[in-house]
């Protein structure tokens, strides 16, 4: 079955001198896929002259707005209904797109895609699910940024999410779930988590408990659960501390003729390093809990890294996450009904 | 004038075999300190036999007992009275020592501290503040965890406090002050640290506003304030990766003969930027807000390690950071109080 996606052409730093080409050599790779480019077509055009792609495969939708990446999602919202991000979204609604994905701003796309998609019954807000490499492979860490202050049902919420998200795109069925907290006793942490641990306990979920910062690295868990204000912070002070020490290897290894000899030497395995911790493969975060596939691309994703999120897209939309999501959360809350009324069904009473 | 350090022989992962090396390093090499060494005397004397520094410098203070890495701190706080920590904060209420140094367990040392020692006035909650490494230099950041939930209120006073320390240790007057959040933008982040920023802004510090995760490596600021479960997930974090990220490095320098004679030739430059981040370098967490210096160390720490917390305690004893804390606060409050009175001030009434 063929899966289309609605790329929004003029998202990030780029626009489509990088959106475009990432958009056909994905089309190259996945046979199965087939393309909206969304944006002013005069830009995009241009960049599809001479391709070898089936043009059934390739299409390109006009939108004559652009959302900027510094403007206020409000604003985006209101003024900018042409906007490329925007007809992405609506490609997705209308079910001409079964996914679409953006470079562009961040706030004015989870903006959008809420207002458009809507949110899937018993999500209460969307999520930022991302995946980071550990020592073990990769984990799937939710929220990012979309929301600062969380209750506890929300943090059970993103399991739920992050969960059906890994089961689906990885073929695990009951991928191991952690809270991020303090400590990995059952007692630290605040109010909020602790009683998101109780909900994750009680949810059916491979719920494997809390896990600390550093055990986000090590790969104790397969999807790891936070808040917004915390999974932000985590990921950036991630970012921060990588590209320091990239910079303080690539000092060391500047600092004379011998030991730029020795980064001469070294060349081959430090290429290996890079590639192996390459953000780019990471690229693409899934905003979950919409009615709709939406994947998130950074800013400054180069070609390689912008195929990354569409393959992300690609992927959450074949393989059904939104159905997994759905009907985990129907299965949840058919099995807390029942232990609203423990009182009629307990053994005791039965026997009364 | 002779700082007096009372050092909790005991704690950590490895005890007086540790900690008294460690001691008697620092002893050698600061000449204007005393060490008071505190735990079980027929553990700790062995280990001085031989030593040739002047006997008036080193003395020995039997406690009989020890509180376990993992006890429980409201335990350790009732029922282990004459431990190696608890004796150790004593000598600093006391008068006997100026500061106070342990690799014990956290939760049980802030807990006796803060019995045995009080809080400074106005100052309602201590705080963890280390040392991280940055791009430019270094930044301390508080708190690390020794408070889940914090309003605005406690961020301000995390900020005069790590203000104070880096005013009085590195001897800048008016050390820059970032307040970690999730963007830049003064609407960013939660109710919490909207407010805080707002307080912040007013304090008279060197409020330089957010500071993002990034920011932090990238030395934006001198300070970073963050509440206790952020900044535990952002150090915690950090640590998960850098560790990682050395054992990737590692496996690759070893995958064949090849490259382990590659990493033969780059040995000096990896060494070189090894001690650049070495993390024993920065051991030494501050618990600021208290009545007396107190410096946890890492309690995995090795002697070199353990000796950088003890320089740590050594330096904010000897610059009087506990007297800078209790002024600025003074003035914060002296400022804050017209400040509730404004609408008598203001110069439309004193025109009417």
């Amino acid at each position: 079955m063929a899966v289309t996606l609605a790329i929004d052409c003029m998202g990030g730093d780029h626009g489509p001198g990088v959106t475009v080409p990432a958009a056909l050599a994905f089309a190259r790779r996945f046979p199965e896929s087939r393309i909206i480019l969304v944006g002013l077509e005069d830009r995009i055009r241009p960049l599809l002259s001479g391709v070898d792609i089936d043009s059934g495969r390739i299409a390109v939708h006009h939108a004559t707005q652009v959302v900027a990446m510094d403007e206020s999602p409000a604003l985006a919202l209101k003024n900018k209904k042409d906007s490329s991000m925007r007809v992405a979204a609506n490609l997705v609604k209308s079910g001409e797109a079964d996914a679409c994905i953006s470079a562009g701003n961040t706030g004015a796309l989870m903006a959008i895609s809420r207002f458009v998609l809507k949110m899937l019954p018993g999500i209460d807000r969307p999520a930022i699910c991302t995946v980071l490499p550990t020592t073990k492979g990769h984990v799937h860490v939710l929220d990012l940024g979309a929301n600062v202050d969380c209750e506890a049902e929300h943090l059970l919420q993103f399991g739920i999410m992050g969960a059906m998200l890994v089961a689906a795109v990885e073929h695990k069925e009951r991928p191991s779930i952690g809270l991020l907290n303090i400590g990995e006793e059952e007692i630290k942490g605040n109010e909020v988590v602790k009683q998101a641990a109780e909900l994750l306990r009680d949810s059916g979920l491979n719920f494997i408990g809390n896990v600390e910062g550093d055990g986000v690295y090590q790969g104790e868990a397969e999807v790891v659960v936070c808040d917004g204000f915390v999974g932000n912070v985590a990921l950036k002070i991630s970012e921060g501390l990588a590209q320091m020490l990239a910079s303080f290897l690539k000092q060391e290894f500047s600092r004379s003729p011998l030991t730029k000899l020795a980064a001469l030497v070294a060349l081959p395995v430090l290429k290996r390093f890079k590639n192996r911790v390459d953000h780019r493969r990471y690229n693409g975060a899934s905003l979950l809990g919409l009615r709709g596939v939406v994947v998130k691309s950074h800013g400054s994703a180069d070609a390689f890294a912008f195929g990354c999120a569409i393959e992300r897209a690609f992927e959450a939309a074949r393989e059904g996450v939104l159905e997994r999501i759905a009907s985990q959360v129907a299965a949840y809350q058919a099995q807390r009904a029942p232990s609203l009324n423990d009182s009629n069904n307990s053994p005791a009473q039965e026997t009364a």
